[in-house]
């Protein structure tokens, strides 16, 4: 993906990694096989497609599903056009081209595009930027343009894309009216699409919503001021009317608190993340974009503040995000809840995307580091060992009641997965913009050849990363390349050593990195190796919920203990504080090969409460037990059972 | 509060005690002469008087409040009721007349009386009972004309109550329409009615409620289906409309779902505590009740089921009981956070209300032990030191940021905390309905005169609980009386020791009591002794929200710690598993004179979290502390600050 001209590292382009993985490449494999497939059967069913033929037949009515439902195609042609990058498959491609076709016949002469609009309130556009998603779904149709545009090479979708972004920006700015997307999207998709078009007026247009957020008065208040009288105020979703929805979000003791969409203060004046997590993420993610593009110290300095709030005091020890059901969102400092904690799993991907801008914008590790903590915990956790079915909610605890589903009438979480899993190549690697460096930024075998420079580099990554920390680069290009081969090395990787050809080179970590600058030969190889110790985390003890527990840490992951493994119930089992008791045990014939950690702890039992839920603690029973950990990631995968992340203490 | 005929115990009457006892006089005292005086203001305040003299005189419209505020007056008399019963006061006697001539001037010829329907809407009474609380306000009528009557032996409030009773009575029944009350209370009150009058309509009316609750097809349900079109269909509270109100309350993804008002089965059939806590607390004390005179094998079986499962499975340390703010009541079994613990004043005061009714059916310990639990903890901490400010919401831990209010909106805590101190007298014994026991049910320094069969019994009783476990009942009657003097022994009590007239005599406890058989002379004298254990309480580990951590408690008294006491903030103290380093300190100056517990513990050092919420244990420092607990029910009446009752353990 390029970066804005500002940055210090782009992205490699999807098409310029082909993976080979042993833990990831089965799992786009089946993402490309059976999520894309799935999803675009989705779209057949769910009346998503019909909504676009209705529109294009000269109907009205008769609109089916969530007032969004548009992005739902949107998102499929994204992924699909992520797939096509790196996998020409004929049957796909025509798939593909159909849709395209459907859309791009429902578009108005003027450029408009949304099918709810169109269907059922065609003189109520543009009213209720709150609650009705217009700009959203423009926004994921930019994003599916530019990814179509960049696999194929075609404009078919870019045109439509383009289109109705004009149609915005007539719309919408200093000289027309005033607009707040109520979920954003549009803003990262506008950075998107100037990049691809050169047009310098989608950046502007990025920028007026980006500080348009949270003026006053706000345009979101005044709607919601009116909301009974504006689009979608009879639409029902969620067993709500859209009006009733506004409220209950935009409301807070009978008063227009904007938190929720991101509202509540100009960006750049605000403290802490707020409000509706995925809103937020996407929201942070637009404004990084832009920070690639643009100089503006202010809204750099408050996207620093805003992550360092975010990681410091809001965020799950699996990178998820967002511990409240009700807003789907943040809360307040510290307050992270595991049994109740909502950690959508679109708020940790959205949090993948900001700190993908964030790195390379600056090209620090911090950002990779947790882009790694979120896609091996966080993220993954979303998404079944069978690759297909999905978490909505991430709960780092639970009595066996939660279970990945096959899709939601909110399709957001699935598509998103599918999204990130078939553009995963963007992830694992950087160049420096100045043309100088290579940046290797996640552990994931695969292959690569790119332009660094006026050069062409090619090597492949050998790795048998998570369960183990030795990992080898081998240069294949065909001419010596000099450059500084950046390595990042995790912040929690013990035991670090370099070597070079087989000679051990010194391997001083600065700022996160290992690097060594030098001509790059063919056939030279540069391993990097680590330990990845097993850590028992103590959380910051103002996390109340985290109070008198520890989690299992072993390198990216985190890990939980689930019923299958012990020999008594998750409920009674309580462990020491430190881990030396743990010890990683690989075992290839479990959930697709993990590496367990095997200790001991102590079980409470659990006879002996008929009588009171509390009993003195010299009265209780406990009786010394192994304890078996796995992957958080990898819960919920076999029979119901309760699950737990964090042990409470012995 | 005299008992049915099936009871085994009844309470005394509260003219025939009169308290003299250390710590709760101070706060009896206080609630006489502040609360309920600020009580009575509220009344006018409010509107509450206003909208009875309105319809008194004849004018529609301009009602004021939420729609139950008439019992805001009804719960004003039966307090101030009490008040008169012990301690006549001309003036409080004269705005008591004033208040209940008020009343009756609003009352209809024909008996009915509700504010609100009468201003408001006239022609739809009686069709919304789930939501506008027609029923539980003409309880609340019958509870204070109850009141009143045995206090001063006038019919002029007994006389509106029965009128309005009848005017119910030909509402509602086999032959008349069907209705389930939305918020329950007119089934207890009922039953009180049918004792002073002995009119078994009353005693039917409460039986047909009862059975009434819970059928298929349920008439709430049917209001639930027509709710914008039936009475309050417009009316605002809480921010909500009362139909919004009841589609938040009774469905549950989009159907009707009786749980909220414990109308999801019928009673007999419950297995477990369900809904609004405070409902559930009043139903079961009607059902309870109304077991008190009539045989109901069926029903009586279904009140241990749910008192089993509330205290076994859904109840705080506390005794406090609804864990979820949403619905105000339960949840889940062990589902019991204690940051976002509900736990509301009124919900503990309604399940005292409950334990007093079973107690007085069985005369076993264990529902005394429970009343004990929640009087001096989870209803306790709902009373300033002061005794006029209020908790409607008792979490067992908080960063500092909830306090006591002086009054409500939504008046139900304080007065019903006004109501229950005023009466306290009723809980501290019983009497045999045979006439030979006499029950020490609670430790109140008091005297008494009362009936034992055909014979006067006199004593006094004289303690220092909750400090101390020593306690003398001496008996001042003129006469020798034989019966059974048995002293219920708190179960978590040690080292007791009995003596009669200052010799040690055997104290073998069975059934929870000790008990001595004789005839007690004048001047006779009974000693029982325990000593009060300091007990580290572990939960029952499927209570996911205690787990790593335990609580204090000394005899009756649940310990918290807070901010004020401590070297370090509360949220970096962790203890050792036991109890074994506390040991009680009584401080005369503190807090109106406690006894708290000092002990050691180890606190996390909360620098070094800059970087991270995470961190491997070993890495954070630690340090011994001291660490002083105070009673839970003392907290919050110093400077804000944080406060926890589960200590993690180190």
């Amino acid at each position: 993906m390029p970066a804005g001209p500002r940055a210090t590292a782009e992205s490699l382009p999807i098409t310029d990694v082909e993976l080979d993985d042993e833990f990831w490449s089965p799992r786009v494999e089946t993402n490309r096989d059976v999520t894309v497939a799935h999803q675009y059967d989705q779209l057949e069913t769910n009346g998503c497609l019909e909504n676009f033929r209705r529109v294009a037949d000269g109907e009205t009515g008769g609109f089916e599903g969530p007032m969004f439902i548009d992005s739902d195609a949107y998102k499929w042609l994204e992924a699909a056009s992520y797939v096509l990058a790196n996998h020409d498959d004929a049957d796909l491609r025509e798939r593909v081209d159909e849709v395209i076709e459907l859309v791009a016949d429902a578009q108005q002469a003027d450029g408009y595009l949304d099918t709810y609009f169109q269907l059922v309130e065609p003189d109520q556009k543009w009213t209720n930027l709150s609650v009705m998603h217009e700009l959203y779904c423009a926004g994921h149709l930019v994003e599916a343009a530019v990814a179509h545009y960049r696999a194929t090479g075609e404009e078919s979708l870019l045109d439509v894309a383009t289109a109705f972004a004009d149609r915005i920006d007539q719309q919408f700015g200093p000289d027309g009216q005033t607009g707040v997307p109520g979920h954003e999207e549009i803003e990262l998709a506008l950075v998107k699409l100037y990049r691809v078009t050169d047009e310098e007026r989608y950046l502007d247009l990025a920028r007026y919503f980006v500080d348009a957020r949270g003026q006053r008065p706000s345009p979101l208040a005044d709607e919601l001021a009116n909301i009974d009288d504006i689009a979608g105020a009879n639409f029902v979703h969620h067993g709500h009317t859209a009006a009733e929805g506004a409220r209950n979000h935009f409301l807070r003791d009978g008063e227009y608190d904007g938190s929720y969409a991101q509202d509540h203060q100009p960006i750049r004046d605000q403290e802490t993340v707020e409000g509706h997590a995925v809103r937020a993420m996407y929201c942070y993610t637009g404004v990084t974009s832009l920070l690639q593009e643009i100089e503006d110290d202010e809204l750099w300095a408050a996207m620093r503040r805003l992550w360092t709030n975010m990681t410091t005091k809001r965020m799950y020890v699996t990178g998820g995000i967002g511990s409240e059901h009700e807003h789907e969102g943040f809360t307040e400092d510290y307050d992270l809840p595991n049994d109740t904690a909502y950690a959508e799993t679109c708020a940790a991907i959205g949090s993948i995307f900001w700190n993908q801008r964030l790195f390379e914008l600056t090209a620090e590790t911090a950002y990779a580091d947790l882009i790694e903590r979120t896609l091996y915990n966080g993220f993954l956790a979303g998404v079944s060992a069978g690759g297909d079915r999905f978490f909505y909610v991430n709960p780092l605890e639970t009595d066996g009641d939660h279970h990945r589903k096959e899709w939601f009438y909110v399709a957001c979480c699935p598509p998103n997965a599918a999204r990130l899993l078939a553009s995963l190549e963007r992830y694992v690697y950087g160049r420096g913009t100045d043309g100088d460096a290579l940046y290797v930024t996640q552990f994931v075998g695969s292959s690569v050849e790119t332009e660094l420079g006026d050069e062409t580099v090619s090597f492949t990554q050998s790795t048998e990363y998570p369960w183990d920390g030795e990992t080898t680069i081998e240069f294949t290009h065909d001419e010596p390349v000099d450059f500084d081969l950046r390595i990042r090395v995790p912040d929690w990787a013990s035991d670090v050593a370099l070597s070079v050809n087989g000679a051990s080179v010194s391997a001083s970590t600065a700022d996160g990195y290992v690097s060594v600058e030098q001509a790059w030969n063919p056939g030279d190889e540069v391993t990097l190796s680590f330990s990845l110790p097993v850590d028992a985390l103590t959380a910051d003890p103002r996390t109340r919920a985290d109070a008198g527990r520890v989690a299992l840490r072993r390198g990216p992951l985190v890990y939980c203990i689930e019923d299958a493994d012990q020999s008594v119930p998750v409920e009674s089992l309580t462990v020491s504080d430190g881990a030396d008791s743990f010890e990683p045990d690989h075992d290839p014939d479990l959930l697709g090969g993990v590496t367990t950690l095997r200790g001991s702890g102590t079980a409470i039992d659990l006879d002996g409460w008929e009588e009171s839920l509390y009993r003195p603690a010299e009265s209780v029973d406990r009786e010394d037990v192994d304890v078996v950990a796995v992957p958080y990631y990898a819960w919920d995968n076999r029979e119901d059972g309760s699950m737990t992340t964090w042990l409470p203490k012995s």
